[in-house]
């Protein structure tokens, strides 16, 4: 008994055939080319479903469910992309689109829920409460509650990147601004690096990015490494802003386990135990155990266990 | 069959017979007399519980267990307040104190998790997902998911009060800074009407304050219906912060019911509609059917009721 999760990106298209237990049997990605009319990405996800699945060395027969994780907010019960920006989706049939390549039960969840649940699955502990924080493009983030996504009664919920970090701060692409998005994102980061450049443009991180020819997350994560003062400010700071948004997390929600994940958290200690210090200082909880916060172990693959685990979940 | 709910407050000792449906039969308060000894404090809770349940015409063989709110940390398990500072406790054994006075099955539930119990129990109409914001001396706040506290695994969550709205803004109680209780709280409003005052000599505010004797946190909202313009400032950026918090709490969890309760929310609709206006400009869900936001019903009772309810809760 097998399901197929797939991870619908703004990049790539990942998919895996996944075992009950949270297994991925094999997986294989293709480009989304999202600027394709979205007809055309949903053949092909439903193309690598099958690749998996063959490769995987199954036969569709045993296949049970799809998962599909997308951006931005889906309605399971219509199965459509309610809306999305990222690729560009305002109530789209993605459930009925991908039925006409292969009929199986299919069930969405947003990617970043998918990818709470994903990592939840694998190193989750059964924990009856389980957050995880995606450092990505943008901030995402999930909740699980009993083994089961928490998105609000609207499925709209679990947004913790727009939580307000900054009452009338930066503006944010949803809208609002202030929101931790805004200042704890790779993209927040990449703004904060590029300014600190213009401020030090004799700096480790100037000679960095001219090298590479471009400015990114890991700039100012190498140069502190290698022990620049301004890559160090940049650093710290960013990771402030992080921390202060999981302390707000925590103060809400205090769950057993939040788990960080996205490309940022590749730094591994570098990133967590500063978060550590600066929860330990601030957080509310003074007198009760404390919530493990540590970095998401799936990475990439996150995604495309979620997405299967959602499909297990609602066929429960 | 009945239950006695308990609140037990930095002022007064409130405690209701209440029905298995949420409603009070007879209620009574005394004052808290915080300074005494807490031993004292709790015979006179047990005093109350008695009086209540002989006044509402019932026999003590009638009442299955009695639920205390307490403010601050509560460890139900061991029947001790973990931490309070409002009524000074630290690993306060109250479970097994009252039963000095009443031996029936006590539970515990920090006070304003109990308010939100309470409140839904009667006007929550069975919400999946309810959310309950106090604005008081502080901002409480209480999260009621599939009819039960959400409250983290150690019990002490559901702080939304100390969610982060002004990173690195005023210092908060809580030892962390800009935590929405630091600008949204009774306090905080008293706090900018001062500051308004100072600033405005001439303004209604100075008048009302001088003729009360005191700034309160009806002064801004009193004046500001009289048309001063220093008091619609200070009213309209209190309500904008309050809204900020609110926005933020409902972009994290989309409950389907948020209720706003506190002395602030008398204030009805010059306080929920602002509110309302900026969620519908600044939160996150532009698509899918959207928290229904309103004023808490309740009041003090919420407190008993959700003391009450916590301890049915318990037991089932």
């Amino acid at each position: 008994m097998y399901y197929i999760g797939i991870d619908l990106g703004g990049t790539n298209i990942a998919a895996g055939l996944v075992t009950p237990d949270g297994t991925i049997v094999y997986k294989e990605s293709l480009p989304t080319g999202k600027e394709r009319d979205t007809n055309e990405v949903v053949a092909d996800m439903a193309k690598l479903a099958k690749i998996v699945t063959e490769k995987g060395g199954a036969d569709m027969s045993e296949v049970v469910a799809v998962g599909i994780g997308c951006p931005g907010t889906v309605d399971n019960e219509n199965g459509e992309v309610v809306f999305s920006n990222n690729i560009v989706m305002h109530h789209y049939p993605i459930v009925a689109e991908f039925k006409k390549h292969l009929d199986l039960p299919v069930f969405l969840e947003n990617d970043a829920n998918a990818a709470a649940l994903g990592e939840y699955m694998v190193y989750g502990e059964g924990a009856e409460s389980f957050v995880f924080v995606t450092l990505g493009t943008g901030v995402g983030g999930g909740i699980i509650l009993d083994g089961k996504v928490f998105k609000g009664f609207n499925g709209a919920g679990a947004e913790l990147g727009h939580q307000t970090l900054v009452y009338g701060g930066k503006p944010c692409t949803c809208g609002k601004s202030g929101c931790l998005e805004a200042y704890a994102s790779v993209t927040a980061l990449i703004q904060q690096t590029k300014e600190a450049i213009e401020e030090n443009p004799d700096s480790m991180m100037a000679e960095w990015s001219r090298k590479k020819g471009k400015v990114s997350g890991r700039c100012a994560f190498e140069c502190a490494a290698l022990g620049d003062e301004a890559a160090i400010a940049v650093r710290d700071k960013y990771i402030e802003y992080v921390a202060e948004g999981i302390c707000s997390t925590v103060n809400m929600l205090q769950p057993k386990i939040l788990a960080i994940g996205g490309g940022i958290s590749r730094e591994g200690d570098t990133l967590l135990e500063p978060i550590k210090k600066y929860l330990a200082a601030n957080d509310y909880n003074k007198y009760m155990p404390r919530t493990d916060v540590r970095i998401a172990r799936l990475f990439g693959d996150a995604g495309i266990v979620g997405a299967a685990g959602s499909a297990m979940n609602m066929l429960r």
